[in-house]
């Protein structure tokens, strides 16, 4: 079988996006129960009920989507099913179940998992999802974790990605690129240490000045609060998405799927303190981590442009630009009035680029 | 955080089953639309329909679960899908929608992975299944797939293993032991490959004469027809599984759970010819063959005693034997009158002893 000769494409020519959309390109859903499938945070199914269900799964893989070396089993746990119940967040809706599989090579021992199934646990009690099933297997290197996240939104209420109108309002939860920075801190301690053996003090000051970059990269949370503000004062946004490879990328998924522009204004996007730090420290524009550093799992949103007053007084939500004809393209207006285009160079898994991608655009 | 003191257990020294029953005990649902968690074939979920949302998901590893250096990957794609929905199929639901998660080493080309999705997607098409959604990631080494499948069932007709009452009539659908012998063949063959370089001819009389139980290893289907049969007979069986263990160990399951004994007589245990051949061949007992041998995805089934005329003449369908009052044990009776005690000595990923085991058991 294996001598049969075939043509060889790299992966890697498609990127991330490219093979998913190559693999499910004229994929048919003929069940009438199956409202959405491929292309968005989560498809939505309709079982005959006021509720539609969701469904999201993501798979994180050893070496590739985290490094053991300084990231606690417990921590990792957490961040797994956090990143899934973002995505039910992301469309809007309320997680209520995830399956867990795992497979775990030799060099795990039962405390090890039990480490790691306890993140999971303690990140399904704080939003409330129950683990409803899942599957433990052997690995022959390396650990994997698969994760489904299940939830329910209103039928009416379910917020796709390809719903901004022109002159929407563009707004962003939290802070952006502190997780990248994490990122950055941790890997560079841990190179510190592998070189001088000098293993790095985590309860002593130069952790704990970093302890907000440090905790976005390793414990992120999922912006459930937002969806309940959002419920509460009965706003619906127009599109919405996480923001797990960067606010470039994501904006750019928006408007593409729902053919606007944008214009989105350097001095009004939150970041934090130890951000701006950290970038400086390694010699990066602080925007441009901002705009392409990625796992920050904050929510990005469209409202109606006469919401404005309502969300220039939401906590926790930024207003950072707003939507245009499509035909005016997707730009960063930096603080000297000088225009850049937005270019989707978020974190690629096939890469593995994501320090150098970052790096070549630090001239925006 | 890796100096820290800790007590190593051996995940091998749990076994799959002891590690999902650790990581799950006491594991609560605190939402209400979850009705059945971990423990059964799938999840089952009410979103306030007349219709229950079933969920399962399944993970196969590379150099674990699938070789490929006899598996051609559109077949390990189409298993990968047929896996989960047998899962469906057996709590007597339609699967409806699967979500798909690739992680890939660089050996693979994109030419490969439309070979594997191209499999899916058969499998998909034949059982009346949507591809919604998924996630493909890099891996540093070899080949995973985690894959989720959704279906529905009637509230009233869905059925779990632990409902099968004293004196049931225990049923198996298609033949045992088949897919165990299929990929015996293909790994002697592919070992004489590696070493004489002799290639098998896979087109040539000695596979042709083998065809039935490399596809059974290769190409496994679910019982979707059988769930279609018994809804037009109107019959909702009293317990259910599918087989991928072993039927020995799927019925001590359904056993345990329903706190019944049984009675099953080695006569009328299915067993196909090329099968027995096979047995015979690699000197086992073709009976050990069909009791321990893992994925057959055939349903093991228990139903009303005053079935017996209904089920005698349902094709597909054998009655092995019924079930017993919980103390007298569950016990295979020979063909000489003779009988030994069933042990749960299946397919076990953790210890990957399967031929070892298997053959300790040969003089059951």
């Amino acid at each position: 079988m294996k001598d049969k000769e075939y043509k060889r494409t790299e992966i890697s020519s498609l990127g991330e996006f490219g093979l998913i959309d190559h693999l499910t390109k004229d994929l048919p859903t003929p069940n009438a129960s199956t409202l959405k499938g491929v292309g968005d945070d989560c498809a939505v199914l309709d079982y005959n009920s006021g509720k539609r269900v969701l469904v999201t799964t993501d798979m994180l893989m050893e070496g590739v989507h985290f490094d053991l070396s300084y990231t606690p089993l417990k921590h990792l746990g957490y961040k797994a099913a956090v990143v899934n119940i973002s995505d039910i967040c992301a469309m809007n809706g309320t997680p209520k179940q995830i399956t867990v599989s795992l497979a775990l090579s030799k060099k795990f021992g039962l405390e090890d998992v039990e480490e790691l199934y306890a993140g999971i646990r303690i990140a399904c009690e704080k939003y409330g999802v129950d683990i409803i099933g899942g599957d433990t297997s052997a690995s022959l290197t390396g650990l994997a974790i698969s994760i489904t996240c299940i939830g329910e939104a209103d039928a009416d209420k379910i917020v796709y990605r390809n719903g901004a109108k022109e002159n929407d309002l563009i707004c962003v939860t939290g802070d952006l690129g502190a997780a990248y920075m994490g990122l950055l801190f941790l890997e560079r301690e841990n190179k510190v240490f592998q070189q001088t053996g000098a293993r790095p003090d985590s309860d002593g000051a130069e952790f704990a000045s970093r302890n907000y970059i440090i905790e976005r990269q390793l414990k992120p949370e999922a912006r459930k609060d937002i969806i309940e503000a959002l419920e509460r004062i009965k706003v619906v946004p127009t599109s919405m998405m996480d923001i797990s490879d960067g606010l470039s990328s994501e904006l750019l998924h928006i408007c593409k799927q729902s053919n606007v522009g944008c214009r989105i204004y350097e001095d009004r996007i939150p970041i934090d303190y130890q951000t701006a730090v950290m970038a400086e420290e390694v010699n990066m524009n602080v925007t441009t981590v901002a705009l392409h550093g990625g796992e920050d799992y904050e929510l990005l949103f469209t409202v109606p442009l006469e919401m404005n007053d309502v969300f220039q007084n939401l906590p926790g939500v930024k207003i950072i630009g707003h939507t245009t004809k499509p035909e005016l393209g997707s730009y960063l207006i930096c603080r000297d009035g000088q225009e850049f285009q937005l270019k989707a160079q978020g974190w690629n898994a096939f890469t593995s680029e994501t320090g150098d991608d970052t790096h070549q655009n630090e001239q925006q």
